[in-house]
Order: C-alpha cells, then sequence, then structure tokens
C-alpha cells in the first residue's frame, strides 16, 4: 500500500472508500479559500471546505481586511475623493510593485478587473463607507475607506504610476477588519451550501491516471478521503511558521524574530509540489516595523549604523521596513524632532537610543564618529529646507526639515524591536488559479491561491497594504470558478 | 507510451532495450563530473561519462583551476609560507561565506578532508608549484600556487577566522588553468576506464520500482537508453544560460548583463526535481566586474550614486561586486587618485565617468549635489591618515588616502560593464552526494555535485575564488564513491 505523503498523490486507485463526495474541495478557510468556495458554489458546484482550525480565519483574519483596488478610472470612494485612477496606473503601479518578481499577466488582468471585483465584495455583503482618510495610516482607526497604503506617492513610483489611494477597508471600528471580512464571506459560503470541515489537516492529494481528484485529510484522527471530482484548490497560506522551509528557502529572515501567520507551514506549496507544481520566488517576504505610529515619527529620517540614509523616508512602511533590515549591522535608527517625537507604540520595541540638544550630541551618544549622523542631518536639512531631498527623491510634506532640539534617536533593532514577517514565495499559478508544473503547463484538478502561490505581492521592497487581501480574494475566486468549470 | 521528459523520470518497465550498461553514469564533464568518475571507477564501478558538448570542460575549463583549501595546520604551500591554518579557522571561515544559506555539514566536512583533498588532486597528477604570491590577485599572472582568494583579511571575516591565503591554483602559466586541471583529470578517467559519449544530452532519467536505475541521453539525435545499475551522478552545472529559469529563480540576475558558463541551462536541476529532489537557494548568485586589474585600482574608494560608500573595498572582489549590484541606481563609482590610477582593462568596459584636481571638482563632474562625495571622502582621508576606517573596518595596505589629485571616478555600469555572473542554487545533496528530496531522503540512485547543487560556495556575497572548484572535485568525488557503493 502506498504511503500516505504530502510530497507524493496518493493514487486513486488505492482508496477502498471515500468517505466524501464532492465537485470542488478547498483547503484552507482564509480568505482566499472563503472566496474560492464562494465561487465555486455559485458556479453551481458542489464544494467541501476543509480547515485545520476549529473555524474559518487563516491569517486574513490578522489582517486589517483592506483590499487594493483601483483602474477603471476608480473607484467610487476614490473618485468621491478627487482620484480618478486609470488602468494604466493602476497595472503599472502593480508592475512595479513587483519588481523583478512580478506576474505581469495577473497585474494586467487584476488591473482591468479590479473594479469588478470591488463590485463583488460589495454584492457578497462587506460594508464600505465609501470616504478617504488623508494622512499616513498603517489602518484607520475608525471605520474609514480609503487610505493611501502604499508608495504611490514616494518616489520612483510616483513617476512610474500616477498616484491615487488605492487601499479599500472593510468598514469596521478600529483595526482588525480581516476578521468580519473572513465572517461575511464565510456566511456567503454558507448561504451557498458550501459544505464546511473544520479540525481537518490536509496529509495528500489523490491523484488518479489522468488529474488530481481528490485530497486526504487527516480528521478526528483519521485519514479521511475525499473524492473531487472537478478539483482541488489550495488555499493554506505561505510558510512563515515553518523554520525548516525557511531555512531551505527563505533563510534572510532569520535576521528578524516576529512571524506572523496563523499555523502557515507551507503545507499548500508541499502538496502542489509534490504533484508537479512549480514554486517561485520562495526567498521573498514582506516585513514591516510599525514606526510610523504615532503617526508624527513618519516625518524621521532613518540611518544605518554608519550614520548614512538609504532610502526615501516617505515610502510605504513595509518598503521602508524591508530595506532597513538589508542594512549592514544589527539596528537601525530613526531620527526626530521633539516637534514629531512622541512615545513609541509599545508593541513595537523601540527603544531610545540617543537624544540631543544638536545632531553633533546624538552623534556622540549613539558612539558614532563625528561627521556621520551629524553631517547626514545638516545636508538633509539644508536640502529639505529648500523642498528637496537630491540623494532620494523623498517629497514633501513628509519632506521636513528636522533642525529645533531637542533630538532624538530612535532604535530599530533587528532582534528586539517587532518586525513582523510572512513569505511571499510559493506555487506558480496560472491566472485563472491552475497550478503550473515547470514547463509551465497545468497540473490536471489542481489550483492554488493566497499566499501559498506567488501572485500580486511578490516582492517585500513593493509591497503595499491591501495587496496581499486584494490576491486572495480575487485570484481565489479566480481558482475557484475555473476548478468548478472542471 | 509516457513521454519522455526532463521533468518525470521515465518507467524502466518501458525501456525496450538498453543500448548501454554500465554501475554508475555521470552527466556533464566538468571537473565535478570528471571526480565522479574517477572515484567511482577507482572504486571499481564501470563508468559511463555524458558529455553534451563535444569534449570535456565546462565552465570549470573556463575557470583559473583554482581550489580552495586549507585546514588541518595547512597545506605545504600554505606552511612554506608561514601560514598555519587550523581547521577550526578553515570550517569557520567556510560557513561565514556560505552566510545564511551555509551547509554546515559540508562546511565540516570539507574543513575536516580539504588537505586529503589535495593530496588526492596531486595524486591524479596535477602540479603545484608550492609557492606563495602575496598581493591582490584575481588569478595569479605566473604559475604561482597559492593567493588570498577571498575575504579572509577583510573585516568582518578576519574577526571570525584567523586569516590564510588559501586558494590553491594549478601550475600553469598565465590564467585559464581550468582547462589543464579537467584535462589532467579527463586523463585519468580514461586511464581508469571510463567509458567517454560526447555530443550526448541528457534528456530523461529513468526510474524502476525502487530507484533511478538510468538516464536517457540524446546521441546522434536518437534517444539512447543507458542503465545505471548504480546509480546515476547529475554534474551539469548551473542555470545562468536559461532565461526561463533565471526569471523564475534568480531575476535579479537580470540587473546585469554578462553570464558566464558553458550551456549552463539547468538540465541537471530539472531532472533531480523530476524524481523528487529538492531545489534550494535559487535565488542566490555570484558576480564580479574586474575592477582590481590592474592591480593598484583595488585600493580605490567606491560609491553609489548619492555618493555613499557601502563596503569595505578591501574585501574580495567579488564580494564587493555583489555589494555594488544591490545598490539603489544604475551604476557605482571607483574612485582613485592619480597613483593608483592605470587605465582599467578593456575587457571590463569601466569608463572614466569625471576627473579633478580635487574631489569637490569630480563630485562636479559627476553631477552629484555638493557635500556628498566630497565630504565622503574628506572624512575617509581624514581616517585613512591615521589607518582606521570607523565606517567599514577597511584595513591597510589597502585604506591608503587619496588625498593627492588629480582624480578619477571610474563607472561602474552594471548594463555597460563588464559584471559577469552566475548561479549558486540547486540541488539539496548530502555530504555523500545524493540527491534528497524535501523531506531530507536521498532519491535512491540518484547524485549530483557541482554548481547543479547548492554547496559550499552559497552565498554571492561571501564567494571566495576557489570555493566552486573545491566543491566540484571533493563534492564530485564522495558523489561518485557513493554511487559506486550502489
Amino acid at each position: 500500500m502506498t504511503e500516505v505523503s504530502l510530497h507524493k498523490p496518493y493514487p486513486a486507485a488505492e482508496v477502498s472508500q471515500w468517505d466524501f463526495e464532492t465537485d470542488v474541495a478547498v483547503v484552507g478557510f482564509g480568505a482566499a479559500g472563503a472566496c474560492a468556495a464562494v465561487e465555486a458554489a455559485a458556479s453551481g458546484a458542489k464544494v467541501m471546505l476543509c480547515e485545520r482550525n476549529s473555524g474559518s480565519g487563516g491569517a486574513s483574519a490578522l489582517s486589517g481586511g483592506e483590499i487594493y483596488i483601483g483602474g477603471n478610472g476608480g473607484t467610487d470612494a476614490q473618485r468621491a475623493a478627487g482620484f480618478e485612477d486609470s488602468t494604466e496606473d493602476f497595472e503599472a503601479y502593480l508592475k512595479a510593485a513587483g519588481g523583478p518578481y512580478a506576474d505581469h499577466a495577473k497585474c494586467e488582468l487584476y488591473a482591468r478587473e479590479a473594479l469588478n471585483h470591488y463590485d463583488w465584495l460589495k454584492a457578497q455583503g462587506v460594508p464600505y463607507r465609501g470616504n478617504y482618510l488623508a494622512g499616513k495610516h498603517i489602518e484607520p482607526t475608525d471605520d474609514s475607506t480609503l487610505i493611501f497604503s502604499g508608495s504611490e506617492q514616494a518616489y520612483p513610483f510616483c513617476e512610474i504610476a500616477k498616484p491615487a489611494p488605492r487601499g479599500h477597508v472593510i468598514q469596521h471600528m478600529g483595526w482588525g477588519g480581516g476578521r468580519p471580512l473572513v465572517d461575511i464571506l464565510e456566511q456567503k459560503a454558507r448561504d451557498l451550501g458550501v459544505q464546511v470541515v473544520v479540525d481537518a489537516r490536509a496529509v495528500a492529494l489523490i491523484r488518479d491516471e489522468e488529474r488530481i481528484c481528490g485530497v486526504i485529510m487527516r480528521i478526528d484522527n483519521q485519514n479521511r478521503f475525499i473524492k473531487a471530482s472537478k478539483g482541488v484548490v489550495l488555499a493554506t497560506g505561505g510558510f512563515v511558521m515553518n523554520e525548516d522551509m525557511r531555512h531551505r528557502y527563505c533563510p534572510d529572515t532569520f535576521k528578524i524574530k516576529n512571524p506572523i501567520g496563523d499555523k502557515d507551514d507551507g503545507v499548500g506549496i508541499e502538496l502542489g509540489v509534490g504533484a508537479g507544481g512549480d514554486a517561485i520566488h520562495m526567498e521573498q517576504w514582506f516585513t514591516t516595523c510599525p514606526w510610523t505610529m504615532p503617526e508624527p515619527q513618519a516625518y524621521g529620517v532613518f540611518v544605518n549604523e554608519t550614520g548614512q540614509r538609504f532610502i526615501n523616508e516617505d515610502c510605504y512602511h513595509g518598503r521602508v521596513s524591508r530595506f532597513a533590515v538589508d542594512q549592514l549591522g544589527r539596528r537601525v535608527f530613526l531620527l526626530l524632532d521633539v516637534a514629531h517625537f512622541d512615545q513609541p507604540l509599545e508593541l513595537a520595541g523601540i527603544s531610545i537610543a540617543g537624544t540631543g540638544e544638536t545632531w553633533e550630541e546624538v552623534e556622540r551618544e549613539l558612539e558614532m564618529p563625528e561627521g556621520t549622523l551629524s553631517k547626514t542631518m545638516e545636508f538633509y536639512n539644508r536640502h529639505a529646507r529648500e523642498g528637496n531631498d537630491p540623494l532620494f527623491g523623498k517629497r514633501t510634506p513628509i519632506l521636513t526639515p528636522l533642525d529645533q532640539g531637542p533630538f532624538v534617536a530612535l532604535e530599530l533593532n533587528f532582534e528586539h524591536s517587532y518586525f513582523s514577517f510572512f513569505t511571499l514565495g510559493g506555487l506558480r499559478t496560472s491566472t485563472d488559479g491552475e497550478v503550473l508544473d515547470r514547463t509551465g503547463a497545468p497540473v490536471a484538478g489542481l489550483f492554488a491561491a493566497g499566499r501559498c502561490t506567488s501572485g500580486l505581492p511578490a516582492w517585500g521592497h513593493g509591497y503595499s497594504s491591501g495587496m496581499s487581501l486584494a490576491d486572495c480574494t480575487f485570484f481565489g475566486r479566480q481558482a475557484g470558478r475555473k476548478a468548478a468549470a472542471g
């Protein structure tokens, strides 16, 4: 009898009895799995949705419920706030955000379809207040809809695509909109008759002569055989919680300490590769440290241990944080004047490393050589007073001279500060969510979506908030629909 | 009938007739394949060695024939020059050179065994003059043996392991010792009765119920079935010549333009993964631009487009080049005074971007803002005069004030200068050269060595010359011996 393994599909011929029979089996009940299930069920397929936890959620429920949407002249919220957002600009931004790792076909399709996707989300019952919240926010602290959630206004992105805010947040008071987002999608799935099975962990795919035709789930400590006549959709998240996989594919992440995820152990990637799928860009990861909270701190200047700046600090907090972690050494410093300093968020683990009436004093307190940090700030201030950042292209209003002491240097320490992170690499999929093999051909019967795939959020240096949920929800739908079509 | 595919082993049961029968089939006739064949044959196995080109060589023959060797108190050449090299220091250096990607088991084994390996190379007929050549060389231009070929004397490596030169170059006048090295190994293989078949391209592995038991080679435009009762050794090189694979696994390399390899299209990686092997660290790559030729230019200072230094320039040229390519923008500048300037090697494609009697003049010629490059050099010179580089830890004698004009700024342009590169990621293997699957278990009957594996040279930022040939030759031998043992 063939061994049951994550790494090799189990032969259908050896299944003595099917415990469940369905058209489409979806593995993982975050936003990607929920959308796949809803769309497959709406297409008329019988759908079974399995989740290893005792309820829906996944990493999606840990998020802010923010979805990156634009193009086609803009959403209602964008237009109401005066932002026309062309499909060309949206597409150009998505491609720039993916950098060398961008999947151009996915960027192009999503840029064309995002407005329809927004309508679909609303049709499922996801509420949006519809207003725009100006400023620099990680997420709205009220129930606002629209924020600038990436590097749209920052160099070089602002020269590649006309800036527009595109982060659309579910109407929900305060942080944590991901939970109600998944709840709404879950209700829709249940309304459509999706069979939900929780406390069910995937242990193997099943293949017949022609295709993936089922999945073995561990339920009540027994292997249960699920026949999925039309296909299996993997939506199991990334591998940030799997240290062995991180050692093999993404070891740079060990420089920081705060993985975020919900049992994201890469099981879907292993299942997909074991079935012949290709895993790409496995070394890519997102990180951020919440240094823009309180918001005035967004106006600071970052220097590395040699006292040099390394990025235009008006970029998205995740882009700045990713460049920070790339610096040699164990930490970077956020330099602020008294007008922009407030007590950092306690969670952030950001400490005060030095203070002074002058930047020379701060430099000495940090034990940096004379003429390093102080010269950096002299140069920065001289140009900031004229509204320029000739080195990195930082822009007003965040470009502000920091020349009225007292001053403070906050330490963002890679080991001790809260640099949260998750992985971005995963299965290579078509725009229809088909898992592709190493020749680019679909693995028949196998689909995937969300962070077990490489998708819109492909590059930590270019990520914007809302890109992962955009990818999960839109390409989750694509996968569900394609699977249901058999 | 099953399709013949790189991506899936062909069933032995469907082979109607074996065209060749051997114990061990080796695919690829660079240094790794040659050493595998020699060792397998020396173990008593019948060996067939296939090569897609019309003769031996591979990327090894394009190299300098330099092998990284040390430990156990030092080789004859090291000891004659006064360098005792402990196994602990050697191992610590190998691990630091691999950074987050280091395979500790391989580093530990090679550190213990490198002296025996050196003896083995000599026993095969590889000649070494035995002398030490001081200075900063990419390769000796005479027939000298021993050079500092990495970052041993540079921070932080010099604090991790006591510096010793470890690049051992075959006795050969001038550059290009890789060719005679392979020739000697080829002769040895032929003397041992290895059957060599050239113009033979691998198209599929063959598997029976239990293991990889052969390989299909394309010879004279026909598929030829080779039975390898004890195993197949893949030694086909990296994937630097395969643009599709680079897009999927190593897209950062598209920033530069000069792949070096010999039909290195990743075929062995594809064969190995198709048989269930794991490919790791696929995003890692080596690059170098020959800016230390002529040698006085090694004494220069690098700045990026913002006029900032980014590395201690006394590191290995490949490490400096790799950090250079990491910089934002399209180029970096090498700053020199007249005492250290000579016409750059024409091949390098390095141009003069600016000159001046003062660094301020150079700064203006490069159209950098006032107080950037000039302040960088003022700070550098002030400390260099005291023998210090407080920012990056550069050391004398390469740490030299550059304060007597006229000055020159050379431009190393990522598009137009000669940044050669090759890939470092590949199959995960045991220290015995067994191809490992994603659980870490050997794929029965399948072995690999050289750049189709991830080995000693795992990290472009830590590479030293001679590490790849050390890995190819030593772990090629390991793979050949293990395969022959059945």
